[in-house]
């Protein structure tokens, strides 16, 4: 979807919001909070602002996000885009080290930072009157980081103890790592967000400062404000700040295959003797929001929720209530992508059931939910549902401003956010079976099983 | 290992050559007629030459070896080294399209061109009279080629129409593919030589241009000449043509991930209706002759031979011949690699046999294998066998010109290729029995099924 075109500033939501308000079905009433009164513009230097009024209490969330991620890491250095999420505490010339976050805890304030494979981002959340005194430090730092290698080596230590922490002891991280490289031979997605211990171990100063002057900059991020304030006083207050820092010529541009249409299934079989509970996972590849056909996503979502969103789902019915094959079964579909993505079907089998039995007793549920259609009331409600637990995450200012900054992160609008609970109600049951007769096509998929050693492990050890 | 340096010109591989033929063993004794009166060499502007005497006829062989394959594709860009050596037949200003094939056509020649994952080569076959005249055209389009929009487009209609006789239509060609993918879902490796069909929809003239004048250089090419010919003549008429052409500043560079350390095992499975014929194949990553330790790749390579090198194998013995479980059976090493590389086992199941029963049949004979150690008199057969059919191979001048292209273009050198004889000679039994060990654990390896329609495909239709 294009982005709002630069000059175009001050372009509201309202419009939009509204009319997706007025048709969202009863469970989701309260879906006009979400976009009520959002106003997205544009700084001159290129930076993007949304500001979401919110005036439950005298507070402010803080957030830039920055159009780029994991996906986007060099090829050979993997990791750089959260190693540099990492070094950009490490203090300017003139905030050293330290004396943000000191500042942000001595406010009494919240911070924190991720990295995805699409964007990274930065947040606080404090009261509304240091709103001021966060950008001028968070300005600061898009322009001004200082590296030293005394400070970089150190770090990269940090991140390889934390890839070991999360990876290399844990043989279900080890599995899903596995299972994300087959589903993306090709593209960045098979490579995880921390990146290759190989290759972080390569990390240095240099790719560091290459990668943050690539990237950090004003055409390149989103400012997102949710909380006690105005517009007018969201902008001016960013026009102090970051507003002083010059545009580059162009946004930096990201550069990445597409992945060839899958042939073959892949099943991934991981043995440790560590695995005390075997699971399995089946993972297709398939369109997101932004690559998606109109409405082809939200049917997605709705199919999701309807296979394996909680106990009243088809899945969670077939395999764990009336066959008891599994103790838990569900499916998600990972729509925010800015490329094509996943979509999970996973379960834990019961005792005694071998992961072979459970994997078939899912193809055969998905074969027959392709073969029937869903009852309107049942849809209905599922799709109700999934509105209603979307704006009640909403009611979470930090939420609802992470659910802007994700949007706009990955190539949708914010007219897109508004109207996303009226596109989710124009999901129809014949919708949902051409969907997974389409995208549930087990060559689409790679199949992980996750089981303790020994099991299945013909040859030499795994 | 190290290349010849630049500058260090005209160094004979005689000595070593001499020194492998004496240790060899007796069914090697023609090794030394590999090696022997090869000179290699180097041009002021960087281009690589050697020189290899065959005076049997009054022929000989020429070949261009550009160190740059399919792996050295830019990111989005597969299959542009494949579709420039389509390009490289175009034509130059002083030599317009057909005039060199027609030329080696009418003096009696051969010509031909390959693109392979490392490096892409040229050659021709022709009476020695006419080296001279093969190396102006050579030269000339080394670095005059000349494209236009209406040469590209139609030759881009040829390489996707050729995907799709030997890809799209052929269903083990697609298994190989994704196996291959599975593999290497890092490394380049993983992309189809010819690339991914909607990236090939994508290459353009300027692309082709970019390309072309990236790895088109002579410092990044070697020049082989075999037959009739001795080393003054060859490089005196190398200096005439190749030598004209201008040195750019250094040699591209070729920027590779490594593929990470495998963790879990991948099982591909491709069901197709034009399948009549059931394969099996378990693909290892292991290094490479350039990438692995000392002595490592040759064992490998005697590994191969002991474990599925023809009718008296280990695997051929039990599969075949005891268990009755395979109609054929055998195992391959792709040693020739610049990075880590593969190493195949491989199957066709008897009637009745179902592929998974032959693929724990095939890992239970590895278990066994790498549980023993080969008799002494067993291995000594087999290294016979092994460079005996080397030395055979290389009987052919082509043959033999194309090992030390494809060595020298993969990081060899031409003194690797003389003490190749000797090197396999050293390989003990407990050398096999570590290296099964080591390399041929099954999370390491790939397995590919390839099957008809139908069979274990629970789930939506493949």
């Amino acid at each position: 979807m294009p982005m709002t075109q630069p000059g175009a500033e001050a372009i509201a939501a309202d419009h939009a919001a509204n009319t997706a308000a007025a048709k969202a079905a009863a469970g989701a009433a309260k879906a006009e909070n979400a976009a009520a009164g959002v106003i997205h513009s544009r700084l001159a230097n290129g930076l993007e602002i949304v500001v979401i009024p919110d005036r439950r209490a005298p507070v402010v969330t803080h957030m830039i996000w920055y159009r780029n991620g994991s996906a986007d890491d060099p090829v050979g250095k993997s990791g750089i885009a959260h190693f540099l999420e990492h070094l950009m505490f490490k203090g300017t010339h003139a905030h050293p080290q330290g004396e943000f976050s000191n500042l942000v805890s001595e406010l009494g304030g919240q911070e924190n930072a991720f990295t995805s494979y699409d964007y990274t981002a930065y947040f606080q959340r404090i009261g509304k009157e240091h709103l001021g005194t966060l950008m001028e430090f968070e300005a600061d730092r898009m322009i001004n980081l200082v590296l030293s290698d005394e400070v970089v080596g150190p770090e990269r230590e940090v991140v390889l103890e934390e890839r070991r922490m999360r990876t290399e002891n844990d043989p279900s991280a080890q599995l899903d790592e596995a299972v994300q490289a087959a589903l993306f031979p090709h593209h960045p997605y098979g490579t995880p967000i921390i990146g290759w211990g190989h290759e972080i171990e390569t990390l240095g100063r240099e790719d560091a400062l290459h990668y943050y002057r690539r990237f950090y900059t004003p055409e390149n991020a989103v400012l997102i404000v949710a909380g006690d304030i105005d517009f007018e006083t969201a902008r001016d207050l960013a026009e102090k700040s970051y507003g002083r820092i010059p545009a580059r010529d162009d946004a930096p541009s990201r550069r990445r295959p597409r992945e060839p249409e899958p042939r073959a299934h892949r099943l991934v079989t991981l043995a440790d003797e560590k695995v005390e509970q075997p699971t399995q996972e089946r993972v297709f590849l398939v369109p997101s929001y932004t690559t998606a056909a109109p409405g082809e996503a939200e049917t997605l979502e709705v199919l999701a929720h309807v296979l394996g969103g909680g106990p009243s789902s088809v899945l969670y019915d077939q395999l764990v209530v009336e066959q008891k094959v599994a103790v838990n079964a569900g499916a998600y579909y990972m729509g925010s992508a800015l490329d094509d993505t996943r979509f999970w079907v996973y379960a834990t089998p019961a005792p005694g059931v071998s992961l072979e039995r459970l994997d078939d007793a899912i193809g055969a549920a998905l074969d027959k939910f392709a073969a029937s259609e869903i009852a309107e009331a049942d849809l209905k409600r599922a799709k109700n549902r999934l509105v209603a637990e979307a704006v009640y995450a909403q009611d979470s200012q930090v939420s609802l401003a992470r659910w802007y900054g994700e949007s706009l992160a990955t190539g949708l609008s914010v007219e897109d956010v508004a109207a996303w609970p009226e596109r989710i109600d124009a999901v129809t049951a014949a919708d949902l079976t051409a969907a997974a007769r389409k995208w549930l096509q087990k060559r689409r998929a790679v199949t992980g099983f996750l089981q303790p050693e020994g099991e299945d492990q013909a040859g030499l050890a795994a």
